[in-house]
């Protein structure tokens, strides 16, 4: 018992070892676990379960916020512990399984999974695990560096088990902001109009007689993996900033650009970087991740409040906010993942989102999730909240990859579609940006092809268009070769084609 | 001049025919016209404007609510009136002019127009174009059967023209439901927590100087086409009702349902015929069309409330509505279609949203728009809104067509992605119906063939699906194969596949 971490007399005998509580789990049984993009994640049940799985035959469905850290991920799928998996994963060794159809997968959006549990469309919750940094006088979780789905497991699971991560400073509490809009039919307003409203309560609040069992831990947070902007990221964040400014130019932006959203990665760390060197002010976030980049811009000055429902930054970063929280702590917010990615807020407050694509093709369609149409890489995550109700919907990637680009990754038509053209405003290469607003289909092509494309695939992917084109259509296409890229690569290690003569001749 | 029509003074002169309306438009102008799914469109000035243009070489970019009525849409395009088209259409000529690239069609989910002009991403408009049942005394404008984008084309655009039809009776006044959502950032939250809440004014306000003229017409809305229940539309409704049935037995529904979206079209319209039936009460609709369905369920006192942008019946049934508008009157209301439409109230109403497929393939991607992946047949419409935020995203369509069913609806991928697999909750054809809730791909594609596709296909899609999963995959797919039943289809006349037993052998 640790009085300070616990303050709830009622769970004084609650404390039990991460073996005892992974004993917890039959068969079959369906858990809810904490854990965002690597952030706030159970350290020590779900090990424990991965340990308990190598000589039991039992498997679960877990259900997380996002990604998970450490290897828990690759732990779990490597001991066969898991039936299926939701709502987004980035392990290679769950990915090898998902792909082979031993794990099943169910890739979603992640404001959705708290919906559907609310709506009874998924499995009851028979357990939620839940990361804290203490609990409260009346028995109430502080969360530590996500919210992720932790409400809403809460809110339904059958039972709880929480564990205390002594590693957090007790300084995290007022950060969190916890709203579960209400059940159906007179469900509540989300009544944020601004990134640093807050609407909700600043504790998980739970019903003491579900909570089965407390596990203490002190392992902090897997770190996120930064790389230093490349000749590539710079290149595309380069673009982008050029078109912020040409946009604060025609009157349509102002220095402070409107809330920001950005996907974890490279690309999108180089944009936020940009951003410090470039002529902003005020900028705010509403996002799903806190990334190094964003506590930098804080640091310079020109970001003034941050919202999401995770702080994913890497080992030197994650020291410094722990020993300097204080200076942070006024500047951010952690919501429920439902609310971060709420379309509704995302419309009302016109977030531009930057997400990265795998490939996107001449049309403007996104693949973020699939290899070849088949293999899935890591899941749809909060793409598709962002893309569909942002004010600006950008999506980055490199215009080709591999030794050689063997890889375009702009294509006649994706092999998979998680972003419509619909949905997709602004494309971006190293190349050079596409400004879709406005364009039909056949103008799309021609931005497409000529701002984004690498210049080794430029003719090709011309004349593929120029081909459908003729035949006709609002969007022309020849399905008889509409993956010829994809299979080309397949087949001899490269998508460049070696006789375009002769279909030209 | 008509004093009850037009009761604002200031307008006395403003009294022109639609040959001088007309006139006003300058060739490359951006016109927003009235006109919702053949509802309250512009019968005097677009037409005139067509004549216009067979004689002169002038063309405009048009934006509407969604399809206009009459031969409006035929005509303009057939005398080369447009550049460029958008949100949406269902005119052969016009489809024809899209599909061979000589009009540049925008297909637009409906929600999102508005939101676009407000934000400057599509070009300034020139002109409005706005039915009006009348102008009351401070010179706003009570609409007619639709709302539409009309409130925001009235705010934005440089001037005005008024089409008054005096077809339409007085007792309108009250129905419309009048909201713009301020700019950013600080925009309004869109407070509708029920069908039947009203939020705005029940007239478009204008500024008075921006009117230029005012146009007379009687003529009435084009009917809807109505369609008496066929075998397959019977058995595709049978099925969702008795799905219906099935979840209010478990307990997460209950005889009111919860708000019903129906797009237009015979199988949306033998659904609702059915709930007259069944054992249901106090429905309520939150769509984006009020059709003769609506009305009938009212008249049978199961539907207590319908909210739309619009309303498209029949030729009797609008003849009954106008003779009788005060049985309905109090039960209705007209809204902007970015409030019928809007994500916002969709996700909070916890809508059930019932679309038509063209066709969708064995993990539940849907192709609302395309033929063979190319050619344009109406549009998004407001498929897209309602699906991804609906509580259940439901999609109809007949398992196969044409003579010997030469089409197959069920594929192995579809030829073009409208709605990918995470917003599809739900499939139905005549076969039967696919529950997809908590499914990942490989299981979909079991739940798919076997309760959707027509038998004459099943063995080919399983056959596909089979070879497909050997080669592993989250979504497992044979590139090359993909689009083998459309390019037959377009080679040989038919899906079928005629020498299954080589891929078998």
């Amino acid at each position: 018992m640790n009085p300070e971490r616990i303050q709830f007399q009622k769970y004084e005998d609650k404390v039990i070892s991460a073996h005892q509580a992974a004993a917890f789990f039959k068969d079959k049984m369906v858990v809810g676990s904490s854990g965002f993009t690597k952030a706030g994640d159970s350290k020590a049940v779900l090990p424990a379960f991965a340990l308990r799985a190598e000589h039991e035959d039992i498997g679960i469905t877990l259900i997380t916020g996002a990604s998970l850290g450490h290897t828990t991920d690759a732990d779990l799928a490597r001991t066969n512990a898991l039936y299926k998996r939701m709502p987004f994963q980035v392990d290679p060794v769950m990915r090898g399984k998902i792909n082979n159809g031993e794990i099943l997968f169910i890739d979603q959006h992640l404001s959705e999974t708290a919906e559907l549990l609310e709506n009874k469309h998924l499995a009851q919750l028979d357990f939620a695990i839940i990361e804290a940094t203490y609990i409260d006088t009346n028995g109430h979780i502080i969360p530590t560096t996500s919210v992720g789905n932790s409400a809403t497991f809460a809110h339904l699971a059958n039972k709880i088990i929480i564990e205390i991560n002594t590693s957090i400073p007790f300084e995290f509490k007022g950060i969190h902001d916890i709203f579960i809009p209400t059940h159906y039919p007179n469900r509540d307003v989300i009544n944020i109009t601004a990134s640093d409203d807050r609407i909700g309560s600043d504790v998980i609040r739970i019903d003491p007689d579900k909570v089965v069992g407390i596990v203490f831990t002190e392992i902090p947070d897997s770190p996120a993996q930064t790389t230093a902007p490349d000749a590539k990221t710079t290149a595309i964040a380069n673009h982008l900033l050029a078109f912020f400014e040409k946009e604060i130019q025609s009157g349509r932006l102002t220095k402070s650009l409107m809330p920001l959203q950005a996907g974890i990665g490279k690309v999108a760390n180089a944009v936020l970087s940009g951003l410090a060197k470039g002529d902003f002010e005020n900028l705010v976030m509403y996002s799903e991740v806190l990334q190094d980049s964003t506590f930098e811009l804080m640091d310079t000055g020109k970001m003034t409040f941050a919202s999401a429902s995770s702080i994913t930054v890497s080992e030197s970063c994650y020291q410094h906010l722990l020993n300097n929280f204080d200076q942070y702590k006024d500047k951010i917010v952690l919501r429920p993942q439902n609310i971060s990615n709420s379309a509704e807020v995302i419309r009302r407050l016109g977030i531009i989102g930057i997400n990265t694509a795998i490939e996107f093709d001449i049309y403007g369609n996104v693949n973020s999730t699939h290899i070849s149409g088949t293999k899935m890489m890591n899941g749809i995550g909060g793409s598709g909240d962002f893309a569909r109700n942002a004010y600006l919907s950008i999506f980055v990637t490199q215009s080709a990859s591999k030794d050689g680009n063997a890889i375009s990754h702009v294509l006649p038509m994706v092999s998979h579609t998680d972003h419509t053209e619909h949905d997709v405003d602004i494309l971006v290469t190293e190349q050079g940006l596409a400004d879709l607003r406005g364009l039909a289909p056949r103008e799309r092509a021609k931005v497409i092809i000529e701002n984004c494309a690498h210049p080794e695939y430029r003719e090709q992917l011309q004349d593929y268009y120029n081909r459908a084109s003729e035949r006709g259509g609002h969007t022309p296409h020849i399905l008889e070769e509409a993956f010829n890229f994809h299979t080309r690569y397949l087949e001899t290690g490269t998508m460049k084609q070696n006789c375009l003569a002769t279909y030209e001749g």
